[in-house]
């Protein structure tokens, strides 16, 4: 089978995956049964208290759609496949998957007194994210289609080291300031998000 | 790699995400569990508590089609892209990714007295989702194949605030009348339905 | 956009709810909790009791892989479009989507007393999907490539009315017998299973 | 509808299968409700106790994503389609669309003293998927694009059914020995790992 491009259907497969871990974010959001409501105001109670919750879940989809839009940004740069790089997309991918899982803690924990162990777990995922993203671009390394295109992956990687140290830092604080490093974490990746709408 | 079409690649990411939000809407329409069943007279009553759920999951379904047939339309104007373009659809997309808490949340308490919360939510999501359609409208405007393509994206656009409007309305009328909004807004989904039937 | 077939993007979206109401299935497969198990003895006899949701996976996990290849066979035939033909499609799609529900059904009441109200759903949900088909086959009647794709839609539709007695029947019947007709119908569907594979 | 490649259909909706399958994965791993929780301290250690959970799903992550590349190896091998082709392939995907079962089974059980049902059920589904495997190469004989793809698969197909034999007698061995053959099974997987991406 001649295939004109050997990443198409890694391509689609990433592309499913992000879609479906994006989506997948909303089974954690659960409406309050309707058992435990005695009044209307009490149900309003009860949305009021799922505020945590619907935060994280738009942090997360902002999260997995950035990542997404950078994936969809380096895979134009590539025109060529290896073992090795489909591996490393791969990892991305397992933690892209994962993000249910902080999502859920942060919203379960993040109002309470032991917001520690879901802030240290959502920049702990976002630490092996970058880690992966490192092992992503060296193994694209070769599979760039021109010489501009490798540049603009090597100036990637190096911001990748960056955020390695970033999130790991993070995350290290977050054992004791669990909810200033939340907002911080929230300010970077709305920073992200105000960066990548003006990039191109 | 020198891409034919833009956009490709968000299509096929956008599809994914309205097949996956589409298909989870299943998961809200919980089977009565055997212990609490004595006889097959109580199954069948079980069965009918259903009700509101397996209306709510029908009015979500046409709801997520029509967005998905008007998305659908509305990329066969567009032929280039931008990353506000994207983001603009990426909010469209957190809406539709929503949509099964408000739908389960109409399944619980549209039968109930505590209506309300339920049927403002569902129509609050719709607001938010009219929002995102007028933004991706005005990213979309530099990006049309042609004069007559912008034309029918302004078009659409004028349609867009006057949906804003309607949809408030309903999300405000319904803390006092959710029953009512609840049918009126299904009717004027039955209605968008019977129009999309006849358009082109 | 000049688009060499214009439901490339209708079978991918509809690939997708295939795939994901067919992966959605396991959900209902529920592990035993550790907490109601004393010894690997009673382990084993726990998943034991799984058997009928096991086979109601089975079940419907070929019911939609067939009802994929038929979707697949007959997009073949079609290269135009038209908005009653994608709605019609939506229609196939609920039907598609609403599968898990009367599996699950079907895992927790096969071998109950209660059989019945799970078996006349299961077949029901069967019915509406043969209206469907039938709905699909009509909007498609101006669409076909050519004379001879017309008439393979013709033939098929005369057996989808079949279909829809035979199920309707299957349905009825099982009120009073639900598990020989479960036996029926999983007869029926492995017929249809080696048809399918000596087709083309 | 002049198909240049008569699998593409198949591939897409293969790989939205093994997408969903890996995302699913991720909803067996419980977020501790807050109930339970009186201190951080403990949060902590209910996050230690979801080990099993995670190593288990880390495994099977890697099981599909290594079925996934050798699934897209296979397919670049064959260029035509048939009945049998597409119903083994679908067998194939009924076993990974299966593993989320066992993989939370292992999660809940393989650090009890009950792991021997946990462990015997994840290999006894590997056992299945390489049966699928050797049908679906089996099918695929007169399908090849070349002479050299049709040895390629011949030889596959050789370690196809020593692959049956050693998962039998891990599946069988599991029954006095869970730990042990959940290490053996383990390191296997990660030497298929390492020798997949030396491939190519």
């Amino acid at each position: 089978m001649a295939d004109p491009h050997p990443n198409t259907r890694l391509e689609a497969f990433c592309d499913g995956v992000f879609a479906i871990a994006l989506t997948l974010l909303i089974i954690d959001i659960k409406v309050p049964t309707a058992e435990g409501i005695g009044s209307t105001r009490e149900l309003w109670l009860a949305l009021k208290r799922l505020g945590p919750s619907i935060f994280a879940f738009i942090l997360s989809f902002a999260v997995i759609l950035i990542t997404w839009v950078n994936h969809h940004r380096f895979f134009r740069q590539v025109n060529k496949s290896s073992p090795s790089f489909v591996y490393a997309n791969g990892l991305l991918l397992l933690t892209v998957v994962f993000m249910p899982f902080p999502t859920a803690m942060l919203g379960e924990y993040l109002m309470t007194d032991h917001a520690a162990p879901a802030v240290v777990t959502y920049n702990a995922v976002t630490v092996v994210q970058a880690i992966a993203w490192i092992l992503v671009a060296r193994s694209a390394r070769r599979l760039t289609k021109d010489e501009k295109a490798a540049a603009l992956i090597r100036d990637g990687n190096r911001n990748g080291y960056m955020a390695v140290v970033v999130y790991s830092l993070l995350a290290l604080l977050a054992f004791w300031f669990p909810l200033t490093i939340a907002i911080v974490t929230t300010l970077l990746w709305a920073y992200w998000l105000v960066f990548s709408l003006q990039a191109e």
